[in-house]
């Protein structure tokens, strides 16, 4: 059994690094299409070295030794950073690591390899033309999506290679393949982690981020990546003023989920949490605003899509040159519609805790459906991304928790808050998830 | 004579503020197109109030009961902000003074009225179709321009009816009418002074600051309206290391201001300045990049235009119709170089205290050969500009001081620095203006 089963990585202290992480390399050798570079000789010195510091009486950090994996949309120092996409093949090699990889690295991580993911982080979906589409771990006999754009990362963790995997999130990017692999994701205030050595899709709503088992290990990457170690307090579920949206959210939900998201409902209303429906109508306004992505990926993808644009995904391709023709007026009035629309939400949100979502409103469909019909293509991925974008809209943080009954398909319920309430959200998510459990 | 002669606002503790104020009220009477409101009432309240207090044995704020004017760019709480338009004039009233202002009243000045600018602060030349041009006050035959597009700002400090005139800063507004009328402008790091409750020009580039009668006021009222006292060293003149910069700054410069500037430089280096040229290329590249406006300003006004457009300026007008055109990628990719382009400058000025160049290469021009030629005024426009917009473009901060011999034209030495890097500036420009005087 893969040691990693333990729940969280306080629980894997006293395990030996090096054994350990020789059974996470069999696993990612078992995955297809999940890692596109791995760092065996690297990752096996983190871990030695790590056993020998314990050796000589040094007490480790959490994460010494420990396997990270790192979607490839971030930079390691010496290579290059493909973002899912052939075009960036005969790119130069970056000339360090990102920000957010050298501070795994202090915190003692092994960096296991760099994780496959949809063509530069378009669509929630996870298939990728070039490198094969991942398998969602979750269900054996159907190949099922694992989601997207950090598809490989979600899978690296949910198939016991890696005790967290290190994405980026600007549209729920990280919350959808938590969801739909049936682990953690946690999307932080976009500002708390520098963006630095990654590729942008959208500079105003990108966010890089962490997926991982629990909330304790979320709250340990977080302290990690953001450089800041929050201060979450223990917060009594009881009395809790949770939020429930009744515009959008709730829409078209899969029968499924529907249950799922539910009992876990009624469960945290039966352990003292008040949960309160209220309208948020400028919910229904989110999809007409969240036009960002277009115009800025176009202004970063414009040189190679003239050079090279039957090489691009064909999808990947019409999304960005959808921003092709935007005016630079529409553009700054659309920032400053996004902030109308966030102080509105804002003052929506201020009397909760926090507000519950469902995080994605289906369960992962089968990879073949969505590879044979471009429009179940983008119906789908149009649902995946229609709750999590909002948050990312709302320039906010949410974390997506799995909530459904074990052997059933994944389903994750999100918990979600305004800018900078970081510490406050995952509170509120180490209560739900205790009474989830 | 009028007690504002008083070189700094410190000289004026033991001046009753009531007599002052009805002195600075005549010289506002007195002066044509500078003022578009004058608060007499609520102005001799302030400054009976400090007396009041003065005479309880309570000690005064610098400030407290000396007039202060406010340019209509900035909301006044009950009265419709004009920005010296017209098609504003049936606009709602403000609801609340804008945080700059509330700052000064809370300071104890006595607002004594709102001043006329160019129309939404539109070119450094200070023509005004609607209310006047105000007359520059140093030349008693010809009438000059006062420079924009703060221009009633900088004559109410001038002609003494004010210690301090508030305005903007988006290409130079602030530092050009100060040096053409003979004072100081300081255009702090624009984060550092609140835009909330200013019309916007360029939401990228706008700065709201204050000119005064010297650096010693410029630093009183910096504290004020950026809620901030700044810590500025003493620093002694010799050894200062300046920077000359060889491209752009020191072309075409008009005859008096080449010998004004070069007698300063000389009187500088006398007292043990370190002035050193230095290439600068990146200057020459800074008209290119600084495109911000137009998009910026036809974002706000084209619902305006649309309806009213034959009631603006036409020069103002055509001016925002160049942003109409621009596309949203070209504009992101503007503000990409544009952080690209400040980098290589930072990294030039880097061994270097400030940088020195002169604030505007000519001296204020008469008023009606730019009234009569549309080419004369794009063309003393562009000049009034070069130097001053680099430094918005850079994101840093710069003061313009007076270098004329007296009884020429005015003529201003401009110390300019990186973003942030105020308390520094103002540190050189002490030293700097204690060899000039």
């Amino acid at each position: 059994m893969n040691p990693l089963n333990a729940r969280n990585i306080a629980d894997l202290a006293d395990v030996p690094r090096r054994a350990l992480l020789d059974t996470c390399l069999e696993a990612a050798a078992a995955s297809a299409s999940v890692f596109t570079r791995l760092y065996p000789d690297a990752a096996r010195a983190s871990a030695t070295h790590a056993d020998a510091m314990r050796a000589a009486g040094v007490t480790l950090t959490p994460l010494a030794g420990l396997p990270v994996s790192i979607k490839d949309l971030l930079d390691v120092g010496g290579e290059t950073t493909l973002a899912g996409s052939v075009v960036l093949a005969d790119a130069p090699p970056a000339r360090s690591d990102a920000p957010v990889v050298s501070r795994l690295r202090a915190a003692g991580a092994a960096i296991l390899g760099k994780t496959n993911m949809t063509e530069f982080a378009f669509s929630g979906v996870g298939l990728n033309p070039h490198y094969g589409t991942p398998r969602n771990p979750a269900d054996r006999e159907v190949a099922r999506i694992p989601g997207g754009s950090s598809s490989g990362a979600a899978v690296s963790v949910a198939n016991g290679s890696c005790v967290a995997g290190i994405g980026s999130d600007t549209g729920g990017s990280i919350r959808i393949p938590a969801a739909l692999c049936g682990i953690v994701g946690f999307k932080p205030t976009a500002r708390r982690v520098p963006l630095a050595g990654a590729i942008p899709l959208s500079t105003t709503l990108d966010t890089i981020c962490a997926m991982t088992r629990s909330v304790e290990d979320c709250l340990l990457l977080d302290a990690i990546i953001a450089d800041e170690p929050l201060a979450v307090p223990a917060l009594p579920l009881a009395g809790l003023r949770l939020a429930l949206p009744r515009t959008l959210a709730l829409d078209a939900l899969d029968p499924h989920v529907a249950a799922s998201f539910s009992t876990a409902l009624t469960r945290l209303s039966a352990a003292g949490a008040r949960i309160v429906e209220a309208p948020f109508a400028p919910l229904a306004e989110a999809a007409d605003l969240n036009k960002f992505s277009g115009a800025e990926s176009f202004s970063w993808h414009r040189g190679l899509l003239a050079q090279r644009e039957a090489e691009y995904d064909f999808r990947v391709a019409r999304r960005i040159r959808t921003g092709e023709t935007m005016s630079a007026a529409d553009y700054i009035d659309l920032h400053r519609r996004r902030r109308e629309w966030i102080a509105r939400m804002e003052a929506e949100l201020a009397p909760f805790d926090a507000m519950l979502m469902p995080t994605v409103p289906i369960v992962a469909p089968p990879i073949a459906e969505l590879e044979t019909s471009e429009q179940e293509f983008f119906r789908v991925n149009g649902l995946l991304l229609r709750n999590t974008s909002t948050i990312n809209l709302l320039d906010g943080c949410a974390i997506s928790l799995p909530c459904h009954a074990a052997g059933t398909l994944p389903v994750g319920l999100s918990v979600a808050g305004p800018a900078m309430s970081d510490a406050r959200v995952l509170a509120v998510a180490r209560a739900v998830a205790a009474v989830l459990a």
